[in-house]
């Protein structure tokens, strides 16, 4: 056995080997190098890590390494974005030709952007549906974190499930990265669970946030692990932001909207099972249910942030059911020694389950996603800046919001100091459509679409959600569009005008 | 009891009285004007109807009497699309204030696009759901047509059942109109399901095609039937026309790309459950599956037009479940008199099952839907002419686009003989995004978007489905485009140029 390689993040304790459980595999140890060297050109690699949570550290450093020797091009699949800078350093090595199915760094959405990697970007429940029946190509190699490897060769994963198991499971060879610094009081958090095959295929048996229906590891034949890295980088802290005055505005409409909706009759004060999309202000809105009325909450969502933990020590919340927990430093300082205590009430499930349009549908859920823009009829848009640049991709928010019993964006309504409304004529990009929009928040108000035709939306969207000096002038382009008439009045020459005056003067304010 | 009335359809025929098994239900036939006269000022009224299949007819026609002499508005949801004019006398009479899920009548299109009506659009799996939550107002007051009565006082609906269960489950009064021209070999066909309630909702348990999961009829408590109504008017035939060159290479460009698929091994000679929209084209399509290797085929789709008959006929296709039979003149004429010799191959179910994310999820469907134009980059718009005038609806077309096995959606190249092309730069309206839709198809070609970033798709969009006269002005706007940039680049000041010089000129030709 080969002694891992001190680069590989300054180990090694011997402990490493209890985590080997499966004896037999122990041989299979080698340094990140000697696993990376496994990866060929124009390979498809299947790659942990969720939203910066649990992705393989070691592997792809020394792939980006090895590519500066050694011109190779891969495609990358991952769950969602990776922490640790992986994209970063992958894009700057020009190691990836194409990435599946999401991503949020800076330099990375750079090279998107100016076309040199091609960037598929999808509904993150649907990545396994397509690789599983083949539509995509195939993954080569899955390379997979883990705190463990049972004695059977299962493998438990670390802070996240995203698409690993499925990556695992269909992949010729699998790389396993064993990061010591993940604690062992992971194993039994994750729910395994991979859909039987179409035409034989049966309900997911998920009935409540609670319901185990999978294994706690990744079940695979143990003669399919090629390699075995040990490392011991730590996950990258989430990059959230403190509440500020916005948010918590934002968060407070909410709140006095589903006192409304209780008092209505329409929802009990344990509310339903809560969705919320990474970042600051979705985490923000559920923080400010600390102090509600509300109580036993539960949610079912794909990441868990600082807020379902702030929400548990609250005595608020019951239950959280997610595929990754992402946490900002002092969270995770806090909760990670301690995650024992928190380990009956936490559930990790592949992205597939989380995000399961069948599961987000029996459960009832209400769906709280953020909005880069929406517009004066209720389209969303997630994506795209200016409707061109790709900013990180549309994620699970498609796979809740269509589904969702509630579905809420949310969003500061001006932003870049006031030069941008969040709030525009005509959205430059869709990923949302008015049929799946229900209410829309920003810290100005709310405004509650459901039931309501296009012309009575935008009335509602320009009073209860606009920035005070961007209202006048919707109200203008409202007013003319629909002296022009149809079921959804736009004028088409002056639709996109604030965003094509943005791009040429960097305001949408008129000049 | 009153006898009925003979301008309800010119009835009486005595045996009436045999399709109200419930006795004591018998003395509640009225004439339609008695029936409409339950119905008041502000009402919201649930009505059978699906793709101009199963609607009421008598007591709407009484109530756009009534409307002339007494003003009143109402707001009416149904299943889908009416027949006998129904949705025209109604817009005429004034009697509409809303109009809830979907439409296709001109004269009601007209009023919603002057704003006279409200016209909620919406995914048809949905509007009950937002019923049950009380989302959206309650039925007051529900009216089915039905072929009879159950003993127990169920509810025997006719040849749809779109969302005539849950009208008739969740409204306070039920106004019955049996039809004695429906044949009573309907009986048995349909399956009456509704979701459990929430926090406690169970799967919904249709694991193939052929699931029969409810009961036979609607089962309502006999004491909610207020009234019924005797009629004998004909559901109205299908309006689709027959293939044209256009639509036969529709058809044969999908059918060369199943066999690829099947050489591929992606799918096998039982092709998977096909769902296609209504209309001339999708009809087509499926029409062209009679010469096809294919074989066993079956349906999981909405509304079941000529082409399902045909594929019986021919032997291809072994099982179709709908919520709706909605056929031609001479198609009505051959199947309806004998009914009872499809019958173990055919089920009719709520458009909350028929459409159901779950379901469609679960059955792995093949999705065939019409675009009115679709983008560059796979974006399609099935509902806004010009990006404000409301055709018919999104109907179901994105229940089952987002949740398919495969998307497809197909449109001719051309529309207004040569003067619109279906394939522009931006779409004008976005009812389904580029993460929704796998294939595109037009009488030029096919499209096969899987897997490809949106730089990408544009070329295989351009090169394969575009008619020749409008390719090199795409080429033009794809390249100048590109050369500024962005994952998904657009020139935002000419994006919705095609459709505004359309407004303006008639006609999207440069000038």
């Amino acid at each position: 056995m080969p002694p891992p390689d001190p680069e590989d993040g300054g180990l090694a304790l011997p402990d490493y080997l209890d985590r080997i459980r499966h004896k037999g595999l122990r041989d299979l140890v080698v340094s990140a190098d000697q696993a990376a060297a496994l990866i060929k050109d124009g390979m498809v690699l299947g790659m942990s890590g969720f939203t910066r949570a649990g992705e393989a550290k070691a592997v792809p450093l020394a792939l980006a390494e090895r590519a500066k020797r050694e011109p190779l091009k891969v495609t990358l699949m991952t769950g969602a974005s990776l922490g640790n800078d992986l994209d970063k350093t992958l894009a700057e090595a020009h190691v990836l030709s194409r990435r599946i199915p999401f991503q949020s760094d800076p330099a990375l959405r750079r090279a998107i952007n100016a076309g040199e990697v091609m960037f598929i970007d999808q509904h993150l429940s649907e990545t396994v549906e397509q690789l599983r029946t083949r539509q995509i190509p195939g993954v080569d190699l899955a390379i997979i974190e883990a705190v463990a490897i049972t004695e059977e060769g299962g493998i438990i994963p670390t802070t996240s499930v995203g698409n690993s198991a499925s990556f695992a499971l269909l992949a010729p060879k699998v790389i396993v990265e064993i990061n010591t610094s993940q604690p062992l009081a992971l194993e039994g958090m994750h729910d395994i669970f991979i859909p039987t095959y179409r035409p034989a295929r049966m309900p997911v048996p998920v009935v409540s946030p609670q319901s185990r229906i999978g294994l706690p590891y990744i079940p695979i034949p143990p003669e399919r692990i090629a390699a075995i890295v040990i490392s011991q980088k730590h996950d990258s802290a989430s990059n959230i932001l403190e509440p500020d005055e916005d948010t918590r505005a934002i968060a407070g409409h909410l709140t006095e909207f589903f006192k409304h909706e209780v008092a209505q009759g329409r929802l009990t004060n344990q509310l339903a099972p809560l969705q919320a999309g990474i970042g600051t202000i979705a985490n923000a809105v559920l923080h400010g249910l600390i102090d509600s009325p509300f109580h036993d909450l539960t949610m079912y969502s794909e990441v868990l942030q600082d807020s379902t933990f702030d929400l548990f020590d609250s005595g608020k919340m019951v239950f959280a059911s997610g595929s990754s927990l992402t946490l900002s430093p002092a969270k995770g300082a806090s909760v990670m020694p301690r995650l024992a205590e928190y380990k009956s009430r936490l559930m990790l499930r592949p992205q597939e389950i989380s995000n399961h349009p069948e599961v987000v549908r029996r459960l009832g859920i209400i769906a709280i996603n953020t909005a880069l823009e929406f517009d004066i009829y209720g389209n969303v848009n997630s994506t795209h800046v200016m409707g061109t640049q790709m900013m990180n991709g549309i994620g699970g928010s498609g796979d809740f919001a269509r589904n969702a019993f509630m579905s809420i964006f949310v969003t500061k309504s001006m932003a870049k100091g006031g030069r941008i409304s969040s709030v525009v004529p005509m959205v430059s990009h869709v990923d949302h459509t008015e049929h799946d929009v229900d209410i829309l928040v920003t810290e100005q108000g709310l405004a509650d679409l459901r039931g309501l035709a296009p012309r009575e939306r935008a009335r509602v969207i320009i009073e209860n959600t606009v920035a005070p000096e961007w209202r006048d002038l919707l109200r203008d382009y409202s007013a003319r569009a629909t002296e022009r008439g149809g079921h959804t009045p736009h004028l088409l020459e002056e639709a996109l005008s604030w965003h094509d005056q943005l791009r040429r003067t960097g305001t949408m304010k008129p000049e």
